[in-house]
């Protein structure tokens, strides 16, 4: 059983959200984060910074260098998990930095409070 | 050492609190989501996309199909793992969809900033 | 690969952003949760509450106990988790109640959706 955790772009979650739907995936959750990955990292700052000089670490640790994403949250048994990240990366691959991560984590048991189920039956 | 993840309904987070409380938890953290099972899905619209409506699809892709709910996050020992869960069961079982789900997951390591202890005592 | 997550006070975001980044770690989510710790547990009212009082028990179920505070998460190299952690420390204690909690967590696998990269080629 995995967790997969995607951090997407805002306006891509509606073609994430109908593609997981369409690949028979039911049961996830989502909220919104605030994030950046290393495409986002001004270099010329960085540089800067680099250099010492205390106006540069100040923008990049200060500065609105955080940007709105959505973050999606499933759990999966795991011979489900290649075909749900092949699917996100397609929904949302633009080739531009943003396109944003997927990981993978291990999960070692989930329930279904409705019935109390345990293991892969909860997520089935 | 095991973080425990619930997804519970909106009202149902003091019941739940409270329980947890009355147990002997004391640090844990939520924050809003919204989430959706497979006890959502409206099984009509599920059919009419297997028979090829790209509406349906567009429906379950694109509408309200989240709802609001609340996920509670505690990183708890080994030990006290089933009766947290038991408990928040307990606290949440309508017997009806949406009732919620819960994950337990590995964690390596904790560490309480104030003091800098690690492991199991960091979470005493 | 491990997932670090810290959930820090809310004015201690921006210097605790600033020093991860003068660390050289970029990629990062950030988004806001109500917590509570041990640190912010009554003693008088749970005494109360051990004494069977239940409007102790309410108290501390039901009212303001969650603080909001702010959650930090990041994938990094296994290489990386004992600087990160270190310097979430230095960023953050003053030796008070409330300073936050330092988790690590496995993570089997991430992806770089604009690449495709898997790996710790997708974190680096």
């Amino acid at each position: 059983m995995k967790e997969i955790t995607a951090v997407v772009r805002m306006n891509m979650m509606n073609r994430t959200k109908k593609a997981l739907t369409e690949l028979g995936l039911d049961a996830f959750y989502a909220y919104e984060v605030q994030g950046r990955g290393k495409g986002f990292v001004n270099k010329k700052v960085l540089a800067g910074m680099e250099e010492g000089y205390e106006e540069a670490a100040a923008v990049l640790g200060e500065k609105g260098k955080l940007y709105p994403k959505r973050m999606l949250v499933a759990v999966v048994p795991d011979s489900e998990v290649d075909d749900i990240v092949q699917t996100i990366i397609a929904a949302n691959q633009t080739g531009k930095p943003g396109d944003g991560k997927i990981f993978v984590s291990p999960v070692d048991d989930a329930v279904r409070v409705r019935s109390g189920e345990c293991g892969e039956k909860s997520i089935a």
